[in-house]
Parts: structure tokens; sequence; C-alpha cells
């Protein structure tokens, strides 16, 4: 039997534990859903009061310059890079994930003009099929979306196939791809591999030069905690910078942004992936975040959240024993940052959690989602959330009909 | 002549003189470049943090309901078309103006699918033939960008082409279209008017219900004081709601972006146009901005721009006789809020005033651009900007060496 005492000495050894104070978590709550918005650092308060009242208000329009607007997402992009094994300028941080995801697969296309197949997940996070869908229907429906099981994508990848698009961890079931075996299978054929890091950087290990990755996007407000709406970011590989031709091409994507030609050209490597003006409020709370995602070593984020998915699943199934089915694969390989768990009444029984302060969420059509943020996540919270998630079944207290549908962002 | 005191006197009869003090300017500078970036509202940074610490630190994921994100975009919305003369609906606030363009100049191609021409003006923003180079490029070359002068852009305009893209006030020299007439002539080709509003919104008049416009962008961090980086908006006329499709498909335009279904199915009306996830920080520093605009009625902020603009002219001739050439038109129907003047130094001149406290813009190649915002420019501060200009002309301290190139936003 596992005892809340010996999570409280798991949380005493913890490497990562002194970054929990470096966020501002309500009291009362234990948050499982930072794989949808990640929680508040402390810094970003003051970091972006200080932008606010010093750089816009007193420095106006010169804050492009002397408070260094202009070189912010760059900065960023830098720090993401590292997060994911990029190299230095293979990275751009701009816009949503959904138009970064538009983006980078219209210029897939363009590399593999011959090829009309777009192959993707069936269980892919849907906006990455709604924007491949969208920009078929664009193109004149020349193309075609093959969707196919998880553990079937290889087998679907052809001498047709222009681009495998794959979110390397399954935003319902936190199964996880293996990136260097899925992006070989692709390459082996002649296609590209376009990987959805949404809830991967940060979160697990990855190296995009090393597994040889084409492209990919990913997510600000999830594992980076760059707040509600964050900028996102792409990624190329170094080797297709030369060729690569976005299809949305604006005036900070320019050669020369500030010389205001009347003609586009194209600025060398990925620079050309900025379009508009950013965000500069979102990207500075960003650049909070992803600093301290920079500060935690990796394997030891890790371990812990390996650590932590598997106690969870061991203290719930200790407090409602056989309640549930697990869903997120068992082996580490195969696992993201999460653990999900099945059951009819999962809506219910998450909208009963939060009531009472356990916050994780729910994915249709019955799964209970709790993400593991090792950044935060103490591990006697493991405790505390299996023993209210035990209370709720064991009191059946789901079904008060006052749990009605609500509304939820991934 | 005109005298200080005289300026003094309409600064105290000038009914929008109290919105000067819901803004925070510094001391000491005379901010002419208003519509590059809008100064910051005083009620922004108690709302941003207040976002910050209550709705996302304590409330975290559960604000996308509570606190009413998932609404957000849709507010500002509201708020921005009642600032253009739109209907309710028709207005969608999201991404960059330059995204915007692509989804909705990508969107007009696919209405006008037999004609190959989009025609605009030589002298448009750069990134507006940006947008559109990058877009022909992508669809295969099969489209042209006429490009022809202002005054020639009706006569352009025939049986080929799909398109007119102008801005509605160009950036440069404050010349503005008449909308009506524009529109006109293009829908009486068959084609379609989209206009980008990125110094109009909030800075002129504007009714995009009453010209009949067809589709429309503009930008939230000009005149309408949302801050570096503001969100951008678009605008369909609603009969054209029924048959648009836009290139860029993400979850938020689906019909139900909650239940994750595997095809897309767009939303009703223009909501479809919204694509990621949006960027909370940012639209909440606009909608601070957006209410602001919406206080000052719109008569009374473009008599008092018209009247300062003139006056600046008069008392900038005053200050330094002959010195410049006047680039925006004089008669009130052809011009922006801004006034812009050609010498062959301009930069220099420009960044001498800057240094002195007199913020305006150089617009290559020989352009000095002031731009006039009623909601917080006083009527002394022309005095007091055209005594400095006049000073550094009369000294020729433009000429310091120290006045090397720098960057700039518009």
């Amino acid at each position: 039997m596992l005892t809340r005492a010996a999570l409280e000495q798991l949380d005493r050894t913890d490497p990562l534990a002194p970054f929990r104070d470096r966020f501002a978590l309500p009291p009362g709550v234990v948050y499982l859903d930072g794989n949808s918005l990640g929680p508040l650092p402390r810094a970003t308060p003051g970091r972006i009061a200080e932008l606010i009242a010093r750089e816009w208000g007193d420095g106006l329009i010169r804050s492009w310059n002397d408070a260094g607007w202009i070189d912010l997402a760059g900065r960023v992009a830098d720090g993401i890079a590292q997060l994911v094994g990029a190299a230095k300028g293979s990275v751009v941080v701009a816009d949503s994930t959904s138009v970064n995801l538009f983006k980078l697969l219209g210029a897939a296309l363009a590399l593999r003009p011959g090829r009309c197949a777009i192959v993707s997940e069936r269980d892919n996070f849907p906006t990455d099929l709604y924007v491949a869908q969208g920009l078929i229907a664009f193109l004149g429906r020349r193309h075609t979306l093959r969707l196919v099981d998880a553990d079937a994508v290889t087998d679907a990848i052809g001498g047709d196939t222009a681009v495998v698009m794959l979110s390397h961890v399954n935003y319902r079931t936190g199964a996880m791809h293996d990136m260097a075996a899925v992006t070989s299978a692709a390459q082996a054929h002649g296609a590209l591999a376009l990987w959805d890091l949404a809830h991967s950087a940060g979160a697990v290990p990855v190296d995009l030069a090393a597994t040889d990755a084409d492209l990919a996007v990913g997510c600000g407000y999830k594992f980076l905690n760059g707040g509600p709406g964050a900028p996102a970011f792409l990624y190329a590989a170094p080797r297709l910078h030369g060729e690569l031709r976005l299809p949305i091409t604006g005036w900070l994507g320019h050669a020369a942004p500030f010389a205001f030609e009347a003609e586009y050209r194209a600025a060398p490597g990925l620079a050309q992936a900025t379009v508009g003006t950013p965000p500069i409020l979102s990207l500075a709370a960003l650049e909070v975040g992803v600093g301290l995602a920079l500060e935690a070593p990796m394997p030891d984020v890790r371990e812990k959240s390996l650590r932590q998915a598997a106690l969870l699943a061991e203290l719930i199934e200790q407090a409602a024993p056989g309640a549930f089915r697990r869903v997120t694969p068992d082996d580490p390989a195969q696992r993201g940052s999460q653990l999900c768990l099945s059951h009819p009444d999962a809506y219910a029984i998450m909208q009963s959690l939060i009531a009472r302060g356990v916050i994780g969420d729910f994915r249709a059509p019955d799964i209970l989602r709790f993400g593991i943020t090792p950044l935060t996540l103490r591990y006697a919270e493991l405790w505390d959330a299996a023993a209210v998630l035990g209370g709720i079944m064991a009191e059946g207290a789901w079904r008060d009909p006052s749990f009605a549908i609500r509304r939820a962002v991934t």
C-alpha cells in the first residue's frame, strides 16, 4: 500500500521541488490540467507590468528598438529551439499552432508537387485535420487526407505521400509516437514528416535534429506556461530552408522588412516564417515560461513525469479498485506526460472532481485526462487527487445533475 | 499669425479633451506616432494585472468559461464592428492583419474562380502586396497582381478582376480612397472590394455597410490603442457569409469546436474566420482600447483630426517657411488622420525631432509622418512640435551624424 507519508518523502528528495514556488497556484487546488493551460509563473505579472508601464507607456514606439521588442520573438524562439533539440535559427515563434500548421503543410505540399496524399492519424487533434481539410479544399481537392489508426501510420505511407502529419503525443490518450521511426519511414518513401509538438515541448524529450524531423509546430500555453493563447512556434530542418516557400508571406518575413520594397523577397533561413507584427504582451509572458522550462533539466522532468503518472495510476487503483480502464500506454517509450483513464461517466466524474478542487479535463467520449506537470506537481498532491476521486466514486457523487455540459479548451 | 494662446483656447473648448487623462503619456513628449503604436490607456495595466493574477493565476483553465475568455474575441469584435459600421457578427478579431488578409484574399479568389487579376495600388503597404504575391505563388501563378497608381485604380478594374485590394488610408502619404466609389466600381465589374483599414479604424469615419464593402481587415495597435502587436480584425459583408470559404480552417472556426469531430464543418456566419486559440492577454488589452474608442463620438474625432492636421501644417509653415512640401492631400475627403511632409533630409530631421521629444515617424524615401490622434493630442502640443521643428531647421541640427539608421515599425 502506498501512503501519503511515502509520497511526502518523494517530495523532500525531488530535485525539481524548488520550481513549485516559481509558480503562483491557488490554494485548495490540485492542478492536473497544465497540458491544457500551464500555470502562472510568479515572474510573469511583474514582467508584464513593467512592459506595459515602462516599455509601452513611456517608451511608446521607441520600444521596438530600445526595449528590444523587434528581437523578442527571436529570443523566445532560440529558447524553444534548445528545448526541442533544434539548431539555432530553425525555430520561429509566431501566430497560432493552427496557422503555423497551415504554413508548413502548405509548404510541404509545394515541396512535393507530384504527390497527393497527406497521411495522418484518425485520432489526431481535430484542428490539425481541419487545417489539412481546409488546405486541400483551397488547393482544388487535388490532395487527399489519408487517416489511419496510430499503429497503421507507417504502413499507410507510400510513393504518393507528400507529408506525414502527426501529433507526437496524442491529446486524448497520451500515447506517443516514435518520432525517429516514423520520420525515417516517411523519408524512406520520399515524404516529409511534420510533427505537432503541442503536448511534447517542455513535457517530454524531443530532439528534432537527432530524429531528423523535417517540420514541426508547437504550442506556447501548455507545458511552456506562456499564458492563455500564447504565441505558437514552428520548426523546419535547416537542410530545407533554402527551398522552403511558405504560403503566407508578410512584411516581417521579408529580407529587408523596413525597406518597404514592393516585391517580396524571403528573409534568409526560416525568418520568412514570421508574417505580421508579433503580439508583444503575449510574447513577453511566453518568454518567462520558456525561461523556466530551460532551467529544468529534461531528464529530471521526464523521470518525475513517468514516476508521477505511474504513481497516480496506482493510487487511483488503490482508492477506487477496478473503477477505471487505463488508456495511456504503460510503456514509457510510448507515453507523454499525462495519464488518461476511461469510464462511461467520465464527463460527470471530472466535473465532480473539478468542483472539489482537483482540476483535470474530460475528453470525449469517456476519458478522464490528468496532465502531469513535473515543475509544479507535488507527489503528495497525487495522493490527495486520488483520495478525492476515491471519495467521489464511493459516494456516487458525480451523479449530481448539476454537473451539466461545459465547454473546455485543450 | 497663430499663437500658442489661441491653441490653448482650443484645448479649453475641445469636447475630446477629457480623453487625454484616460491615457498614460510620458512627460516631455509630443506623441505624433499613434498611427504606428497607439498610447497606453490608463485602464490597461490594472485590467491586465487582474487578468494575469486572478483569471490566469487563480482561475487557471476554468477561466475560459468563468472569466469569459471564450467570448472575449467576440466582445471585442462587436465593439470594432460599431466603429467601422459593420453589422453585428460580421467582424472577427483574430490573428494579425497580414494573416487575415491572406484568409480573405484567398477566399476572394475562391469566390471568383474564373478571374485572374488582383488589382491594387503600387504604393500600398508592402505587406499587403507581399501577402498577395505569396498567395499567387502558392496557387501556382495562375493570378496576377496588377499594381497601378492610386488615381488609376478604377480604370484598372476589368472583367478579369477577382478582387480590388486597397488600403483605405495610405500609410505613407495619408491619402484616403473613396471607399464607396471604388467599391462600386469593383462590383460593377463583378469584382470584390477588399479594404485594409489599418489607418482608418478609430481614425476616420468608416461605414462598411453603407459603402457596401465586401471584405476588410484592420489593425488593433494603431488608432485602437490595443498595445504592441495587438490582434487584428477582419470583416465580410453578411451577404457573403453563406458562400465564403476561408483557406485556413481551425478548430475555433468549427461549427462545434468542443465536440472534436474529425470533419471540419464551418461555423455559421463569419465565425469560421477564427482559427486557433486567441491570445488572451493581448485581446484583453485591445478590449480596453476599443472601449475607449467607442466612447468618443466619431464626428468629434474627425473634426478635431482635420483641424489639427490643418493647424499643424500651418504652424510648421509659420515656424519653417517653405522648408517642406506637403504630401497629404488638402481635401478633407481625401485624407486620413495624419500629416505627411516631404524633405530630402526627412530621415535625419525626424531623428532630430525624436531626440527632442517630438515623436513622429519617417517613411522612405523622404517623408516626415505625423499621426494625428484626437483622443490624446492637445492643440498646444501642435505649437510645441512646430516650434521644435522650426528650431531644428534654423540650427541645421539634423546634420548631427549621430542620427544614424534605425529600424521602425509602422
